[in-house]
């Protein structure tokens, strides 16, 4: 089974460069298997040309190395503690330089909610979380990562299954969804929606967010008890 | 001939990811055969990978499906009031949440004639529309979305068939032709000439449109009996 | 002879969209056959993917199909002039609609030389035309297309030889050079400095152009008899 | 011997159009043979479609031909400079005209350390030189940008191993490495932070760059002794 885990993290990861996320080794995805509170996740630095299933690292929620012939990636720790924090509602997580999210996370701000597109995935702005302190990048640097993401999550009252995606400041975009493959799809939607911002704020400075109940309107048809959209069994 | 006019359908919708205007499942295609009052359309949410021609939903002109085992597109009403509207002049509708397009709609603007690219395929700004309001977005929305198009072609006195596409405000563009093939090409003009009239105002914010009389020679080039643009048959 | 013209001409066009400078069939290549004063040009409004090497038109300077199944390009009356007026320099013409050197055209704007990139190949800026006038645009407008570039170039006293390309008032460049596969090429850095160009001012709102003594050393390395760039036969 | 350095450096110079750093001949790439005291580069103007490992050419460090039937790039007295001057340090040299950074360079600005895919790769910002002198651009054009880079550093105390880039003004970037494919790399890294960094200022005009502490952080934690980033070896 955790054969299985792997497969699907392998492919997690390989989907990043195919969807033009990550250039080099730049982003990592990982999963959790819930019920034996384990994760897999891509080794460290590992170029995607030499990527294979068996390399990806099966990790214990404090981020130890249970097994593996590679060390996991240098981001390990703030999977973990997403993992350890919100594991009831999170079961995959990616991290990405993608360009237009990087570029936000680098001017210290929100991407707010312009459009159905963005509504479509989050339920709000993508929020921007606040720097880290000196103290907390010269410690448990990864870790505090994690913490700063669950606090900044906690303090604004966001929901992290109904926001997918925060913006680790000056640094990028994490996402995160019920498996790796909801948390890579996450994450193409947050470079989309980036780049749309972006472009949304240089034709109208002063633009404002979509109403709220167009916003609710996307969001609740795609989720919750009663979507209509896609294919649902009876 | 359905299965003909289901080909063409699934046909147009692989269009869009090979132009580029979607990603995953975020556009749909449509066409209607005119004589049986009937139009075929993207199932919804199925991803570009798995669609198969026999996929596509056919559906009158309420947007009742007819045929198919799948459900159809959630925007199957908009397209069934546009069909149901403008039937005689628009055979075929794309919808997509392509990036530059969508910029304007969030920016809740028209883009403007600025040049010949433009006034070839469409005659006078690609107009985006009044939003919805909280009633129609809590109503039927999709329906009230195709509404709200009509609405603002009349009132504004355009001529869908002269300026074959809109910006629904905060969401983004429909584009229709004469079938689905030509509603895909208008997709892709209006994503292009999103692309350079927001480049436009970044090296000359007060840039005005194209001279009336340029606009008027490039789309009459094209268009109507003294077209001259192309192989014309004798 | 003329199939061997044909089959450059024919490359040439196809290498438009291999050099993503233009969508279906937003653009034409052409090249003079000096001898016989005869060029071959694109037929109007046919697919790259359709298009095969017997597909060319021949014409005579006045734009006169000497040969050809297919109706030539509606901009050959521009080509046309353009070797009618400066063949003893200009072999080979294209047009594109390609989007960033479209929206400098649109803006109705210079492309300045602020680097080495734009001198390696354009000595000064490439120039914008005046736009035509309401008569010039309601009477032989393609034709008048080519008197305003020549125009231009003469009133600001500039060698097309020494600047291969011209933005046409909102509508778009044109390039040329010794013979079609030079004219691509142009066209291809045309579209390279003006997205460089529209960065830069993006970056510095007031940048002027590299001086000229920087501008002239990357001309004259590439040109003239002194040029030390690339293979140099004895 | 210099097979093996001519294969290296033949297929990081194929890197640079596969990495959408450079169109048709703009780039170019080298490395050193510091035991022999010789690179090997790229000949001048050569299409990479038409390259072959055995087209490199072999020079000596003051930019003299030892081997090879092709004229080097003109930009050789610039690569051999920097060896002189840095060989210790420095073992590949790549020089691209990729958009973004030569955006920068035009705009005659630093690219600012504004997060921490910069501080992965540059421990401060990527610095713009001074623009060349008159003297300096009409004498030994190329050996003087190979000058001015070094007095650049020099003069700013900035570490060459440390900022592997540097944007000449007016013209672009150039990058370097442990070797020929690490400058490739880092050609690459310069190419995205220049994008994000412009993105980053058009979202947020003040912005600043990241704290310094969490610049070192990153920087550190991939070089130095103290880096815990890939596989490490035991």
């Amino acid at each position: 089974m955790l054969e299985e885990l792997k497969e699907r993290v392998y492919e997690a990861n390989m989907d990043l460069p195919r969807h033009g996320l990550v250039v080099f080794t730049w982003g990592n995805a990982s999963e959790l298997d819930r019920e034996r509170g384990l994760f897999a996740i891509k080794p460290s630095g590992v170029s995607y040309d030499a990527l294979r299933p068996g390399d990806m690292v099966v990790c214990d929620l404090d981020g130890r190395v249970v097994e593996g012939a590679l060390g996991p990636s240098s981001d390990t720790p703030t999977h973990a503690w997403l993992y350890r924090a919100w594991g009831d509602r999170v079961g995959g997580i990616v991290h990405t330089h993608s360009a237009a999210a990087v570029a936000w996370a680098q001017a210290g701000r929100d991407v707010p909610a312009y459009g159905t597109t963005h509504a479509d995935y989050f339920y709000g702005p993508v929020p921007c979380m606040r720097g880290l302190t000196r103290g907390e990048v010269e410690g448990a640097y990864e870790l505090n990562t994690g913490k700063v993401i669950c606090e900044g999550f906690e303090e604004r009252g966001i929901d992290p299954a109904a926001v997918p995606a925060a913006l680790v400041r000056s640094h990028g975009p994490f996402a995160w969804g019920s498996d790796a493959a909801e948390a890579v799809y996450h994450a193409v939607v947050v470079e989309q929606v980036a780049e749309m911002a972006r472009d949304t704020e240089a034709l109208s400075p002063h633009a404002g967010p979509a109403p709220q109940y167009l916003l609710d309107k996307h969001y609740l048809r795609k989720h919750g008890p009663d979507a209509y959209y896609g294919q649902h069994m009876a």
